[in-house]
Order: C-alpha cells, then sequence, then structure tokens
C-alpha cells in the first residue's frame, strides 16, 4: 500500500503534472462560477425557466410572469456552453500531453496561455467587448489545444 | 511489457484511485441514463428536433406537426445540460484529487456524497421536487467538487 | 526527476495507454471542429446570436435583422452538444477502462469502433442521413462505452 502511494505521489510530485494539475482546476472553478453567475442573474432579472423556481414568488399567473428569458441570462449561458465546448478538450488533450513528456518550460507557456485566454474569453463575453475580443480569446485556447493535440499524436501515436 | 502492465495495474489497484475509478463510472452511467430518459419523452410525447426523425410519421403536415418542443423533453434536457455542467469539473478534478494523496475515508466521503446529491437533483428535476431540493442537492455537489478543488491546489500548486 | 520523468514515460509507453491516447484525441478534434463548422454556417447564413458579433454589417435595423436563428446553424450546435454527451463519458469512462489492463487487441477494437461511430453521427446528423443512420451509429457508440464501464467495474469495484 504505502509502496503504491509513493508511486502515485511520484505523478503529483512530477513539475509537469502539478503545472497540469494546477491549471486545470483553476480553469474549472472558473467554469464552475458560470453556475453562480447564471443563478445571480436569474434571481436579480427575476427570469426563470422551471415552474418549481418560481414558487416563492406567489401562484397562477403572478409567478408565471417569471417563467421567461432574459438576454443577460442567455449570455451567460452561452459563455458557459462555450467553456464546456473548450475546455473539455483542454482536459483530456492536455492531461495526454503532460504525460507525453514535454518540456516544463513548454507545457506552462501552453496552460498559462490556454487559462488567460478562457478568462479574458469570459469577461469579453459578460461585459461584452467589442468583436473581435471574444473571436481572439477564443482562437488563441482553440490555437493551444491544437498545439497540445499535435505533441500528442506526433509522440505516442497508435492506431 | 510486463513490468509496465504492473505498473498501470499498481495504479488501479490503489484503493483511491479504485473508489475514483468506481464513483465517476457510476455518475457517468447516470449521465448518459438522460440521453435514454430523452429519447423516452421525445417518442412517447411526439415531440422531435430533425425532420428525418419523423419520416415515419408520413409526409407533409401530417410529420410537420411533431417537428415541436414538450415541456418533459426539455425538463430532461436541462437535467442532462446541468450534468455536464458539474460532472465534467467532478471528473477532472476529482482525477486530480485521486491521485493527491487523500485519505482513503475523505476520499470516499466525498465520492459518495458527489454521487448521491447528484442522483438526488436527477429525482429532484425529473419528478419535480419542490424548491429548494433540487437546488440543495445540486450545491452539495459543487461544493463537493470546491472542497477537491482545494486539496488539489493545496497539495500540488505549481503556477 | 529524470525517476519520476521515466515513470511517466512508461504510461505513455504502455500500448493500450497509447491507443487511448490516440484515439481520444482524435474524437475531440473531430468535436472541435463542430465549432468552426458552426462559425462557417453563422457567416454563410448570416445567423447570429450576439448583437456585438453583428456590428460590422452596419447600425440600428440593418444589423439586427442578422441576429435570428438558422436550421443549419441549430443542426451543427446539436451535433456539437450530442458529441459533448457522448464523447465526455468516453474521455472518463475510456481511461480508467485503459488503466483496467484490458487486451491490447480489446481496446483497441472498442476505441475505433467508438471513433467511427461518432464519425459516422456528425455525418448524419450534418447530411442529415434519413433514420435510422443518425439513430444506429449514436447507439454503437454508447454500447462501447457501456461495455468498457462494465469492465472498469468488473475490475476495480470499490464502492
Amino acid at each position: 500500500r504505502s509502496g503504491e502511494m509513493a508511486k502515485l505521489a511520484q505523478l503529483i510530485d512530477n513539475d509537469v503534472f502539478r503545472a497540469y494539475a494546477t491549471y486545470a482546476t483553476i480553469v474549472l472553478l472558473k467554469m464552475m462560477l458560470m453556475s453562480l453567475i447564471t443563478a445571480y442573474f436569474r434571481i436579480t432579472r427575476k427570469a426563470f425557466v422551471n415552474p418549481e423556481d418560481t414558487a416563492s414568488f406567489g401562484k397562477g399567473e403572478s409567478a408565471k410572469k417569471f417563467l421567461r428569458t432574459d438576454p443577460d441570462v442567455e449570455r451567460v449561458r452561452r459563455g458557459h456552453l462555450n467553456d464546456l465546448e473548450n475546455i473539455v478538450p483542454f482536459l483530456g488533450i492536455g492531461l495526454l500531453y503532460a504525460l507525453s513528456g514535454p518540456e516544463l518550460s513548454t507545457a506552462l507557456l501552453h496552460f498559462r496561455i490556454f487559462t488567460g485566454a478562457r478568462v479574458l474569453h469570459t469577461f469579453a463575453y459578460l461585459i461584452p467587448l467589442p468583436q473581435p475580443g471574444r473571436g481572439l480569446s477564443w482562437a488563441v485556447g482553440y490555437a493551444v489545444t491544437i498545439s497540445m493535440a499535435y505533441k500528442v499524436l506526433k509522440t505516442g501515436l497508435f492506431l
């Protein structure tokens, strides 16, 4: 048992893997924040989608009018879905990349740029910034993931 | 080769990692069930979104009337998306947490509470239960994930 | 440090793990392609959802008419969401399956069928092919994931 634990510890003690663990966790926490922002806008804009969520506003028509879409709520939800679409590939490809033996400095560059790009993307979406702010921040994160995928396939291709 | 296999076996033989593998698989199977429930409601409520899905109901207007949204279908789909938004962070952060050397009992507590909370969330969404049933089950899973993220960052922060 | 690196190298050098890394990366790249196809249809169909995305088409009513939904855009988006719903379970369960010590030939069979099924699913969705083309390709990928989940739970169940 303690031998196995030591083996696992070696994985988490590896610098590249620790960097991956750090940035993957940060970017997932950022994504989870979108749920809180959605809830915040649903409550302040009084815009809900489930009838049981408006029960506290009274019965019948008085509650029903809060079952509506709100532009701010929908905007956060689009940002959240865009996070899912882009952070899931980063998680999967990034893990394999971290295990493919990259230079620490190169790996840090990938992880930091991706994380920075996704934080910028969220600000660009929620403020919102004029285009191409959101488009560029999306593209940078996308390009970083492609670059890591290339390294993974170059190192370990096994079809 | 057999040496490598032994090395991998050590990973899957580690108790914390096995517990992670078990609960991650269970919670993913639960999420996959949402696809079947969506299909069930689409077929029983005759509410489809793709024209090619209604071709067996005849041509023209007779089929077109089944291209519609249905409250039950939309409810399951919201539950499915909420699963994605919450289970993806659990998968990523939970894996890193399992590799960060937690006590087995503490790890089991995290995995079991998260899995239980997500099962409750699904029931709360589909029945539906009055609020704050769904809200609380969502918050418990969210808090468990935050707790695991804290452990990962405390153990292995590498910025 | 070099000892740890060697340990990691053993993981990526393992044939089953390399096969997982290869197919997981391919299927994630395929999913990422959906973002580009969505962008392509949004631009060619001039159908946007964010006001800031139509600013280059002029101001006021002239730009506002491009804030609309388009059947082709919505179709790609549904395919993208279906990818997320099915590829996330494959990533998580597939990783655990790869670590559960399957035969290389069995593992390759699972990974190849899943990847082929998801590529077919995308073509079936985007062309679109008549049903049950899309339904079958979805079901095949689903069944492969269930099969891997069964192996994971049989090998390492720890509740």
